[in-house]
């Protein structure tokens, strides 16, 4: 995605979703950069009183380098509103996250598949099964700028599934989950309630869960 | 439950399920001792060729303590036979382990709950979810040789949730293990193939999962 349209939704989802006296959780990735700087915009601007918890130790550290509020799960367990990035959106709102790498157009993302973050010692028996009952592959990833895999801020590893086609996404994760040794997936099921798109022309475009 | 209880279902697992060839998984807590201290004298006085896949710290010390053939999940992912402890045991073979204490009688660890591992961000929230849609507390496991919290061997923290009733168990584990931040429950729904009671007369009981 262009930087240009990365910027767009970010802002749109601070603009239209964070109000005084919240409690905003800070996800991560590229796109999240953006809604942090107009976040301090924002609380700068409307003098608002923002609390920002993150999820992630990048999410910490920008949160930190714009001045805004920093607290944790622990003293705020319930957040009013959560910003986050994704790489890839379905029209149900299944969002895949986690991917590590910007995709420089929709739909390249799927091709490297959904992160699953795994303890280390069962990463081998994880994706064994996972190739075994829902086909494709599952890779360790591996890191650049050091020796061996990606190690997680929890310290785990993680495995890219590179699924064959789409599935029932729903029964999928948690058939993931219930493995022994997964910790989370990067599909995010129903979680969604509004993503913005920052399209080429300048625009931005609204995606909502479907009416059931 | 005493010493010679342990020993005498350690001894039944390892005599009635290992054979020669064989890999298998070995679990933790302290029944897991005698279980090891049998396998060893098996593989010495029958020659067996075994390898040993441990599932804990705990376990690959007494693993390589006794002299056996150590391996992990990378190299042996599929395990012919796995032996481990539990805490309870009901009807359907349900099992909960991790409780960390020796329980004098069977019975006294439902007290304690069911472990749960958690991320340890996410310790306060995970904790009033479950709560608040099972009823109970998941109270934080404290550490007695240091101060803080129990760090798990994968570096995460436990909650103990001391739940009310008896529940659906596989409906509850997968609702629980779905909660974002959970990486394992000490709840083992439909995987025990048998277990072995050692009772205070010296004998060794059998119970078996019931037939559907």
């Amino acid at each position: 995605m262009a930087e240009e349209a990365k910027k767009l939704s970010g802002y749109a989802a601070v603009d239209n979703h964070v109000q005084n006296h919240q409690v905003v959780g800070v996800g991560s990735g590229s796109t999240i950069m953006y809604a942090v700087d107009r976040l301090a915009e924002r609380v700068r601007q409307e003098k608002l009183n923002i609390v920002c918890v993150p999820t992630s130790f990048q999410a910490r550290q920008l949160i930190l380098q714009h001045g805004l509020t920093l607290s944790d799960l622990d003293r705020h367990p319930e957040l009013d509103v959560a910003i986050d990035g994704a790489d890839e959106v379905d029209a149900a709102l299944t969002l895949i996250k986690g991917g590590g790498k910007d995709s420089a157009t929709l739909g390249q993302q799927w091709k490297k598949g959904v992160p699953i973050e795994v303890i280390p010692m069962a990463y081998v028996p994880v994706s064994r099964t996972i190739a075994k009952r829902f086909g494709g592959e599952a890779v360790l990833r591996m890191a650049v700028s050091k020796a061996g895999p990606v190690v997680t801020d929890n310290s785990n590893f993680i495995l890219d599934w590179k699924f064959e086609h789409a599935h029932n996404w729903k029964e999928v994760n948690t058939a993931i989950k219930m493995i022994p040794g997964v910790v989370e997936t990067g599909l995010f099921v129903g979680m969604a309630e509004r993503v913005y798109f920052g399209m080429e022309d300048g625009s931005v475009r609204v995606r909502d869960p479907p009416v059931n």
